[in-house]
């Protein structure tokens, strides 16, 4: 298990449109990228802070896991990613270790990504990404 | 306005010794330090992971503000802090750009740093904190 950084942080977000304005105009950052992923039902803005990513996740209908987050708990922190140097590696030793997967194989995320998550019940309630390049 | 990294994620966890476990033996990472934050009424535990830290949070009073998050929303990610190199400029920027501020001066916060939060009603939901070395 090598963890190297924090990847990106998640945020969920009612309007891509509104939210882009906040970081780039309050907090100074570059939307580097706008990104919808069909799957996840979800359109994606990125903006980069050291090391890590802010990914705004908009949904695209609201049966998608980020509509419901947002009924369900209101916009903002959906899930934090920690980068990986062996995606498949990690997911074994975590398994191994009683984490309850979301995804048993690594699947292709936002940026072309390998990506998996671990459920939230396994994780104190926080719903956690791996992610290798 | 200079935001330079993420300076950590703020976690609230019902049981600090139970969430170090995860951290450690499923993630990898090491708890380098343990603090008690009195006014906060808050335990903390951290572990450093590239450019950032994972801040962990335990409340040590029903009627602390992380006890109070729990009680609402359960356990889980609880806030970002931003690293910034003028907190003083920071905070007057975002003010002058019509964002409500919880700290309205710098105060001290865990690690003995300089910190201020934004009220979440102006971050699209997200508690955010701001804070200089």
């Amino acid at each position: 298990m090598n963890l190297t950084h924090i990847e990106h942080i998640g945020i969920a977000v009612k309007n891509l449109g509104e939210s882009i304005k906040y970081y780039e105009d309050v907090l100074g950052l570059t939307c580097y990228a706008v990104e919808e992923v069909a799957d996840q039902k979800v359109k994606t803005a990125f903006f980069m802070i050291g090391q890590t990513k802010i990914e705004l996740l908009e949904s695209t209908e609201p049966d998608g896991p980020i509509g419901k987050f947002i009924e369900k708990k209101g916009e903002g922190i959906h899930h934090i990613a920690f980068a990986t140097t062996n995606l498949k590696e990690a997911l074994k030793s975590v398994e191994g270790k009683g984490i309850q997967l979301i995804d048993k194989e690594p699947r292709k995320g936002a940026e072309g990504l390998n990506i998996a998550f671990l459920h939230p019940k396994s994780t104190n309630g926080v719903l956690t990404e791996l992610c290798e390049h």
